[in-house]
């Protein structure tokens, strides 16, 4: 199943959850009053399989809607760094013996065909990274790799976005600030369930500015796979239903071009991973 | 006033917000049902004046009730490190010449007479230090120093509680990890508004563990004081009422002492931060 949350257009107050068919789409909610009308309330109330046998479902064709980010109101958005091997070489950092973990902040979280904005007050070296990203289905607390998968409730595709000149000014080299400003992390356009993704350590990942393909990989490329990643986080905090986790970014970010691309006004950045869709946003100033 | 949030003895389900008066909590949905039943809906919902002056309220003694953090749901919990001199000079830092961020999660958060919960299998070395909180109260973003002070809601005490063996290990720094463990940020005992504090800048802060003090300092010594705190944070994101601030610790970390301490089962960690309160919780293995 494909999640998506949605207005319609004559509603821009109350979002809707819906599961995404083609160029249809169905209202959860619409089809079945008991059922919520957020993702996280249909994560933590445990209402997938009720959204997976409707009754009478009803649908709107998908360009009748406004798509915003399929997921919001988690408690945590964590990220991995340094996860892919070619991203590492191209900054010369040795690849980290465990997972590096840094943070953005739910209110980083936008979503599809939703504007980046830039502070051209504050940043002006701005770069994208796009990320397969898995959303938590159930608590975790100190478990192990083995067990991780049970925990996930399934995948999206987020553009971590960083001020990299905020990065390590003055932060004594704390990523938080640098990549936990307003719109820094878009996710979408869907929320894809574990079962229809199949092997998540195996889709192809792709991200284009303006049409002109800047990174090229797949996940079976990570340097600390997706168990590992689950688990080790788990050592230190309890991961709940709806906290993500951007599992890194492939070789080919901006900032580490000869010479360096930063974000520009009018961007396009087009973000692809296999059996989840296409992610794009553009570029504005705040 | 000063906002705490409780549960009944007979109802562990369902939190309440209320303003203490002495040895008395008015539970304020009681006393006007069109009021919310959390801080977080008071604050997002400009109710403070009508939680402050109730026709009829509705008083109950103080210890038939549960004291819970008086504040939860959050987007942000942000952290201000390195901010008392001799808490710089204790660990060979020099003062950061703007401050120096990182944060928690809100699922860190806990309240008075909790327990602060040790994972003995990851983590051998953690610490407590006392910290004024502040409590946004309106959206923050661009703003100066000199606007901070109208985005402020009030304040209260947190513990933020530090793993150290994780502060460093493999994470390159970020601190992250260890300082974002369930439990590592108990605040309360309330949220005291801005006008019942007056000069947040002048408070005496202690914290104890076991009866023995081990920080004493007043927030006259803050390297960067609280408006430029804020006005630095706004210039990365977008504040936004609820977000806490925890404002950094003064010396006399337990790391840091001669031999060091670290937090043991069955501590007992007492703050308090003048016109507030006092804040205590216990130490307790996972």
């Amino acid at each position: 199943m494909k999640f998506v949350q949605f207005y319609y257009k004559n509603d821009l107050k109350n979002v809707r959850v819906g599961i995404l068919e083609g160029e249809q789409v169905i209202d959860l909610n619409k089809s079945d009053l008991s059922l919520p009308t957020t993702l996280i309330e249909i994560i933590k109330g445990g209402h997938v399989e009720k959204a997976n046998k409707l009754n009478n479902p009803v649908t709107t064709p998908l360009n009748s809607v406004i798509l915003t980010a399929p997921l919001h109101g988690m408690d945590k958005v964590l990220c991995v760094g340094l996860n892919y091997k070619d991203h590492c070489k191209e900054q010369n950092f040795t690849p980290p013996a465990i997972p590096f973990i840094f943070n953005k902040f739910p209110s980083s979280v936008i979503g599809q065909d939703k504007a980046v904005k830039l502070r051209p007050e504050v940043s002006t070296k701005v770069v994208c990274e796009v990320e397969l990203t898995i959303v938590i289905g159930k608590e975790a607390s100190l478990i192990t790799a083995d067990e991780a998968y049970d925990h996930v409730f399934g995948y999206t595709i987020a553009q971590d976005i960083g001020a990299t000149d905020w990065e390590k000014n003055d932060q004594m080299g704390q990523l938080l600030l640098g990549k936990a400003m307003d719109t820094f992390c878009p996710i979408g356009p869907c929320v894809v369930t574990s079962d229809e993704v199949g092997d998540p350590q195996m889709l192809d990942i792709k991200c284009s500015v303006n049409g002109v393909q800047k990174q090229s990989s797949n996940t079976n490329q990570f340097i600390h796979k997706i168990p590992d990643v689950i688990a080790r986080l788990s050592r230190a905090m309890t991961l709940l239903p709806g906290d993500i986790i951007l599992t890194g970014t492939p070789g080919g970010v901006g900032v580490f071009r000869n010479p360096p691309e930063f974000l520009q006004p009018g961007d396009v950045i087009t973000s692809e991973v296999e059996k989840i869709g296409v992610l794009y946003t553009r570029v504005e100033n705040l």
